[in-house]
């Protein structure tokens, strides 16, 4: 499987195409929760989340043993898309992109500016047919979202980088959280956290209306999403985990269910707190961290994957109707 | 009057308190516009506004020469009370704030955070009258929000450190751009800019709602705003420019008054472009960024100060209310 050698390479292969997004911090946050918590931030990242570290890693490998494809081919309406896109136009690969005709208008101009064709289809069931078909062709690499080692150990740079970041700064976090959608992001944290910090703990967090992931961990089978969850945290909306993040996942030390007032709560604050455009998906990692918390003692350091940064509008509307900023997070008894 | 050698000034004796922030840009706007713009992005400043530089130059000034404050009262309920209170408690020195009880919980919170004793009065007026009234007791120090030299030479370090980030990147902005609230940022825009690069435009924008800086560069006199003004800017709702800041605003080279539609059109597409939680009150500069384009040759580089970001739930909620996102900034023929 993955290995920390694998993130290493990747960490090394994707640098020059993938930028080092900065850590922050909320004194004021830290303040009333009574610990430390540090945000790396991947909505900072080119193309707007950390799905580019996946994309490009998969390329430059191949590029590595001048094995690149003549056309690159992926479905998907979201962040992957843009940032299979982006890391195409890097390498000079024609790519299309499939996808169901209710992706947003702004996501698609933002993967056409990057140079990809997009095939709009009636639903992502026939979005995903057309895919698996154009990859048949001779030449043709499909890249998908987070089942693939290459791109398990792109995403797992995040982390990597994160805690590089934090022990120049002579900090060992006691936990690192991400968000869990198909399982990508995650699964490189694990792998990421087990092999620099092995005390350290992994806490993963995905919608409680796209619970797929905790059902699976529980059932001890991959669990499938019935139909469109309603969600604020479209990242992570994922019909299901696939094998080999399952199997990364095996080792998480906990994991999440979160409501989506707790959500729609946590991006108020963190947008606030961090003057960031964060999206629901990762703001909900914060809902996480307080439970976790909660019992905990003082003055816990932990670090949280920012996953991205791509909004839609009538997201925005939804998290902003009601007044969360009158509601601190105060946990400290001395705050 | 305050000149560039008071802004070096200020920049090294600031430099250890206040944070050295990014520029940013947007690779799909530049590709929309046709042109390069470069945001500074002061919301990532200490307090989440530039404020701070002017209230630090302030004290550290009075530190040089041991002259100090035993106590310091400020009149706000913005971005000047939190960056006073933070100036204050890198020097240990106890600090008021008098404000209407109108302040908004979560920025009176961050206020007292920072060590601030906030008085609250049933309106602004009584609240200034209060200030006043404070600021004459033996030992006591009142940090006016904007019409000072020290304010004024420590807001214009957020410009000549911007002019000096882009020159490090052999980058020559043809014209910058700033929001005019009293005029203390936009003042400290012109004297840097100004004096480093003199063939570079300065540029003001404010509320078409909140016009007075306009109307008195119109006039030749001070305008006062009547009453409170309906605007998403209300870091640009002060009711009048200053006396200082009213003749630095003399040399500017164009002012631009906006349109609240606008201010919430490019709230919404600097949020998305950037992923910056950024006031209404600077991306309603970028109206006038796009005005001043709109008759230029292709390829301007422009300067644009993003002054802050904090923003209250009820501005995040009517900025968010409509979709802008389907109607991209497209000025660009190519494009």
């Amino acid at each position: 499987m993955v290995s920390i050698a694998d993130i290493e390479a990747a960490q090394a292969r994707i640098s020059s195409i993938v930028k080092q997004t900065p850590i922050y911090e909320s004194r004021l946050l830290n303040h009333w929760l009574g610990h430390q918590v540090f945000f790396k931030a991947e909505c900072l990242q080119r193309t707007g989340a950390f799905k580019l570290r996946g994309a490009t890693n998969v390329l430059a490998k191949l590029h590595e043993t001048n094995e690149l494809p003549s056309r690159v081919v992926a479905n998907s309406s979201g962040n992957h898309a843009q940032a299979v896109a982006f890391a195409c136009g890097q390498f000079g690969i024609p790519v299309d992109i499939y996808c169901a005709d209710t992706i947003s208008p702004i996501k698609a101009a933002a993967t056409e500016f990057y140079g990809a064709k997009i095939h709009k289809f009636a639903s992502r069931d026939e979005a995903d047919l057309a895919v698996a078909e154009a990859g048949k062709q001779e030449g043709t690499l499909w890249i998908p979202p987070f089942n693939h080692p290459d791109i398990i150990a792109g995403q797992g740079t995040a982390t990597l980088e994160a805690l590089q970041q934090l022990e120049a700064s002579d900090v060992a976090p006691d936990a690192v959280f991400a968000p869990c959608g198909g399982g990508g992001l995650l699964s490189g944290a694990i792998i990421a956290t087990k092999a620099k910090l092995p005390n350290a703990e992994v806490v993963g967090a995905e919608p409680l209306n796209a619970n797929d992931a905790a059902r699976s961990l529980q059932s001890g089978k991959i669990e499938r999403l019935e139909g469109t969850p309603n969600t604020l945290a479209d990242g992570a909306a994922t019909p299901s985990i696939g094998e080999l993040t399952f199997e990364v996942l095996q080792q998480i030390d906990d994991f999440y269910e979160v409501e989506e007032e707790q959500i729609a709560y946590w991006t108020q604050w963190l947008h606030h707190l961090l003057k960031l455009h964060i999206e629901p998906t990762c703001a909900m990692t914060m809902a996480a961290v307080a439970a976790w918390l909660s019992d905990k003692p003082a003055n816990q350091k932990v670090l949280v994957i920012l996953s991205g940064g791509n909004i839609s509008q009538a997201s925005m509307q939804k998290i902003w109707q009601q007044d969360y900023l009158t509601q601190p997070p105060i946990m400290n008894p001395d705050a």
